[in-house]
């Protein structure tokens, strides 16, 4: 292979860097999951295909890797079929298996094939990539984590006040303050829809209501008229527009819009319990709003949404979402098993954290500190000291190779490492070690004991 | 879908315990990887198939699992390639990217990748899932993963030395006491070959004598007979039948056996410095084993050879392994880069340690403290005790519903959650908190204060 070897597009490799930063990232979000309580699973990297088609729609389908059967696939393939020579008729018969799409399907799998052995509620975390078909583009990738927590077999909205606690615990820890939780309730929208007479447009009024950030409230109008929403309708709705200042205000504004819809004033209710109880719990950092813009997959929820978006003065879209479903295992055949959850989404969350230049120094992949090497009984010397160095949990190198003290010495610049250690004849005939601090050059001489202080 | 769904055999779903249970693990190799240098990197789940396929012999392409092309992917095989129907021939037409099969390819096509921004010598780790389509049986899977660490672009043997102290810091620090290191150097087999006049039958002759332990002297000689290998050539042998001993006399004996091979020699050579080195440095809880009839893939390593054998009793095979290559990135085009690295097998060393019962209590999926529901007040009382917890690193939860006492206990037993607490009127008026050892039944009544001493 004589060209430079490459890999897919869409996928990424982690430099030594990257990859402690992420992990970084990854250990505040499974610390905060497990201090609440959640349970950490982890399913294939590949279902059976039945097990994930058709959960995501056709676009969905679309995207999901499917994996070729191994053999003689094409020995299977009967005559008449491989006579069309029509892809989306023939790969269901070459290939079974398919890269997961997302963890919540898995997730309701999961639950449903375990179930006897699962006591309920069940709180879940799941860490792991997933992968899409999708066309690459800048933040987009075909390979990508999800960090998802979820609690299955209990509607009640303490749920959702922990996993506001969650977020701003997460987001508190990685000193990303100021992070916004925005929450909106799905009976709301509908409520909303019902009190304009407008409920089989539901989702055309939610998907235009949600571009308000970013058309206006003229853009919004506009294409709600298009999609035949009427002026009358719209114009009941004018509060929403309108809508302002602090949590309590919007849902005081809400209880007199929706104050003839049921479901409108129930989804108020929750949406009120959660707003109420996290005022008196208190945030660290982050601030709780309600937004009635907010929709998110709609078609999913049945109850809470909630979206986080990153600190002021950041543009970067959503760096956290989320949701109740109350149904989410029925597509494998269990029904009435309510759920809500939450996800992170590492990559915007680095972004983020890279950006306003959030990595504590602490968080490198380099070494604290390398020996250098001066032969066959000095590097032995060097050895030992080490060996301390490493039991106490210091990450410690003896330079490979005897060669120049320039080359040596570049390399420990190049990696950054912060100190060198020389020990040479002089150095071993008492016993000592010369420590030099490669940030201002100093040189100290110590004992094993005092070394093992100083690169600490 | 009315049957209940399932996975694609060969993978498998981790509940809780065994995520926490291998993260342990993987903890203890991570963390010495790291005070070792060693820096980690990950590369993307699939390569381009022209990056792993011809890599790992016939057998090998075999068991790759390619990922089918997206949209129309028959569009672009041609009508005479299509109409032969061999999938073969097809499969490259249809598929362009694949799983990896190991983690030793895509780090050699990482290092040619990225050759400008590393700084050699370069020691990576790398932990991350790989999938081969074997036949599934106890013990091997199709999703398993490997936890590598490698040294690039140094010839100096204090690797190997590193090495195996690597091993025994793992090994020791998990409390699986008692492993043998095994160690060989494919030089000392090529100059066995080399004095009985065999150089054409090294494979043969390694493949039978690797055997030893299984068939005996007689298997393995009846094997080499039948191979071709004389056998006059099998008498001046002899002595490797009959190795025993320390390290140093299994070394001695070689000497005398290939003194007049200088590959052989060199090959002692090697070996005796780490084995040397060693015994100066000592070893925590392993031990380091010379057994010249080692070979592991063979075709693959040009020095050191590393095995790893569980604690004597055991019946597990190896759950470690390595050894020396001296042209890793050839394959990509850079020559001459020297690598050394060893394995840890991740799903035998778990099954050793629960065999043996190893595994800490600590290392365990539950919750420490659970509140029990009593209402919305009372919840908001133990959530506000929660966070406190929380805060201190300690995982606590709330029953979510407010619903009969011994459904919240059967909760807490089925869970195995150690300690409840209970907090109603009385307990709200003082401001203290009930607190029952699910374990012993005691109950106590605390502070906040004391309460979160009570349940570290």
């Amino acid at each position: 292979m004589a060209q430079k070897p490459s890999i897919p597009k869409g996928t990424r490799d982690f430099s030594p860097n990257e990859v402690v930063r992420r992990n970084y990232i990854m250990d505040a979000i499974r610390g905060s999951f497990t201090s609440y309580g959640f349970q950490p699973i982890e399913t294939p990297s590949f279902e059976n295909s039945e097990t994930l088609m058709g959960k995501y729609g056709e676009e969905g389908d679309r995207l999901i890797f499917k994996i070729l059967n191994s053999g003689d696939y094409l020995r299977k393939v009967d005559e008449g079929l491989y006579a069309e020579k029509d892809s989306g008729k023939i790969t269901s018969k070459i290939s079974e298996k398919a890269l997961r799409y997302d963890l919540t399907v898995p997730f309701a799998r999961y639950v449903v094939q375990h179930q006897n052995d699962i006591t309920f509620p069940f709180k879940r975390y799941q860490i792991q990539p997933v992968w899409r078909a999708d066309r690459p583009q800048k933040g987009r990738f075909r390979e990508f984590y999800q960090c998802d927590a979820d609690v299955v077999g209990s509607t009640s909205l303490w749920q959702e006040v922990e996993l506001v606690q969650l977020y701003d615990d997460v987001f508190s820890q990685l000193k990303l303050d100021g992070v916004t939780i925005k929450m909106n309730n799905r009976k709301i929208l509908s409520g909303i829809a019902e009190v304009i007479g407008e409920e089989d447009k539901l989702i055309d009024f939610t998907v235009a209501l949600d571009k308000l950030d970013k058309i206006g409230e003229e853009g919004v109008k506009t294409e709600m008229l298009s999609k035949g929403i009427s002026e009358t309708a719209i114009n009941k709705v004018q509060p929403l527009f309108e809508a302002s200042g602090s949590a309590e205000e919007k849902l005081t504004m809400l209880s007199g819009l929706l104050a003839t819809s049921k479901t409108g004033m129930t989804g108020i209710g929750e949406l009120k319990f959660i707003v109420d109880t996290i005022s008196q719990l208190g945030l660290k950092t982050a601030s709780l709003e309600v937004d009635v813009t907010l929709a998110r997959g709609l078609n999913y929820y049945t109850g809470a949404i909630f979206e986080v978006a990153g600190p002021k003065g950041v543009a970067m879209g959503s760096i956290g979402g989320g949701g109740r479903y109350d149904d989410l295992t029925g597509i494998f055949g269990l029904r009435d098993v309510s759920g809500v959850g939450i996800s992170f989404g590492l990559d915007r969350i680095y972004l983020v954290i890279e950006e306003l230049g959030l990595f504590p120094d602490t968080v490198s992949a380099t070494t604290q500190v390398l020996f250098m090497n001066f032969g066959e009984t000095e590097a032995l010397y060097a050895m030992k000291a080490i060996n301390e160095l490493r039991a106490q949990g210091i990450s410690a190198e003896l330079y490979p190779d005897a060669t120049k003290f320039k080359k040596q010495m570049n390399y420990a610049n190049k990696r950054a490492i912060p100190f060198v250690v020389l020990a040479g004849d002089e150095e071993m005939e008492v016993g000592n070690y010369t420590l030099k601090n490669m940030e201002n050059g100093t040189q100290e001489t110590h004992s094993l004991e005092s070394l093992l202080v100083a690169v600490t």
